[in-house]
């Protein structure tokens, strides 16, 4: 006898919208605060699609909380000059360059290239490196917190406000099964170390084969590891599900694969999710934007109380 | 009535080997003076294919000038602790990535991480970024030379052992023209980058389309611009050709397309020429590898002196 269809779920849809309103006011107080108006230096290569339309964003993201947003748009083979004398030129607070560039590894060029100081995106190889090495702080006094990158906190903020994260513990994450599509280096990778040090175990999807990232021990850093899992088998036991597949050929993750309650998360410019896992999943987090610019407004606002 | 063909150039040949000899000699000489055995350590993540092969090549290329290697294989997953561990290590004195490990942008993440003090390899973003800029030295007072990454700047090398150069000159490739077919980030684009530096107009083909380096000024670094030249246009105006596209599709370059005396050199895997530029070109160099293990022990030696 076939089973009866267990009662559907009330799925949250939750707004990232909403979510980065709280955390705006709080940029609002705090950038109110600040010695002189805090000044973003934005470098767009491209007139027009995602990135002039992401930029847009972060115009209004900056307007909201009284952060002066400086646009300039620039041939690529400027974007170079452009972010050193962005460096050296102390009006300017933070930068942010809009990806792609060249679309090559010449973008990681770029990236590393912004000043650590400024690099309001955590973009940089430097606090790559702090990320993986679970180091919370960029000063042995541990005043000054280490970066995180911009799009990776937006979803960690995110999650805790679906209710995946224990907040008052050290390892928020501990117990919980996560399941990610997509390790680029500047979201899935960074993404899938930064909930590993949180106490979560990782299963790691990209073209190149699945990783396991194991949580990080009560003092020190996660691990990687190789494993043979497959796409059914993480998906069928993650607690949060992840996505960020600019693939036409990604199959969407549907409700039959998915836990019931889970938790999943969208950061894809394409669709990721089936629509029938909204009556079966506990959350569903359809994008990330405006927590993206939001994280790298507060970010703006650490960086310059820690070099001003 | 078809034009009779030209008298057929006498091109040479030219072994990589054979100029790597010459300057493993001065390499020689230089460890024997130094105050303890010179220790290089390679890491490499896959025990058979072409990496393993370059491992070897290494590893003869060590003992030929006296110098210790210290070959490890690991898996690719503890690359990353491996070069930490290098890097602390005052026992090793050069690090030696045998790439791809990841095949991804994680990839360049690990190439950051080598110690630019023991980065025989040049490809550290530090360096990459003095190259660029035209920097000769790493210290204002002039006395330690920037290190430039070694396949780069053995296809240098090589150049100027088949009469490139007016080797005594300041822009040693004044009034040169390059076409170069391959923009990556660890040899093509800092090619472009020091030939441009050393006189040379540079054509840059990449599937990103091309980009023209034109000469550095007497006192600064070259400049990149956008270009609508083709392949065609570029390859009949070179002084020197240089490829390394590891594609099947690639056409191969071949007599019609190149200068009478042209330079031809390949660093591809593949075959990029075609066997009637013997015949037409006044130089052919058909690969690099013996000339790169010789640049990164060059390298190598010039890192411990600047830091012991």
């Amino acid at each position: 006898m076939p089973q009866p269809p267990s009662s559907a779920v009330a799925t949250l849809v939750l707004d990232p919208a909403a979510v980065a309103s709280s955390f705006r006011e709080e940029i609002r107080r705090e950038v109110a605060t600040l010695a002189e108006p805090l000044v973003v230096a934005g470098f767009l290569t491209a007139e027009h699609g995602p990135s002039a339309t992401y930029a847009e964003y972060t115009r209004k993201g900056c307007e909201d909380v009284g952060v002066r947003f400086d646009l300039r748009v620039v041939p690529r083979l400027e974007a170079e000059s452009a972010i050193i004398a962005a460096n050296g030129n102390p009006g300017v607070h933070g930068v942010l360059v809009y990806y792609p560039v060249f679309g090559t590894g010449q973008d990681a060029y770029l990236r590393d290239l912004v000043s650590p100081h400024k690099d309001i995106e955590g973009l940089n190889a430097a606090w790559a490196r702090a990320l993986y090495e679970n180091r919370r702080f960029a000063d042995d006094a541990q005043t000054k917190k280490a970066i995180l990158p911009c799009t990776p906190l937006a979803i960690r903020k995110l999650l805790d406000a679906a209710g995946a994260s224990v907040v008052e513990n050290a390892r928020p994450l501990a117990g919980k099964r996560v399941c990610i599509f997509n390790r680029s280096e500047v979201v899935g990778r960074p993404l899938a170390s930064m909930m590993a040090n949180d106490g979560a175990e990782v299963v790691s999807f990209d073209v190149d084969g699945p990783q396991l990232f194991t949580p990080a021990p009560a003092d020190g850093a996660h691990d990687v590891h190789e494993t043979t899992i497959d796409r059914a088998a993480a998906l069928a036991q993650a607690d949060i599900v992840i996505t960020g597949v600019p693939s036409r050929d990604f199959p969407h993750v549907c409700a039959a694969e998915i836990r019931e309650n889970a938790i999943c998360l969208s950061f894809s410019t394409r669709k990721n999710f089936d629509d029938d896992i909204v009556g079966k999943a506990a959350v569903f987090v359809p994008r990330v934007g405006p927590m993206t610019v939001t994280m790298a407004l507060r970010n703006a606002v650490r960086l310059y109380r820690d070099t001003h």
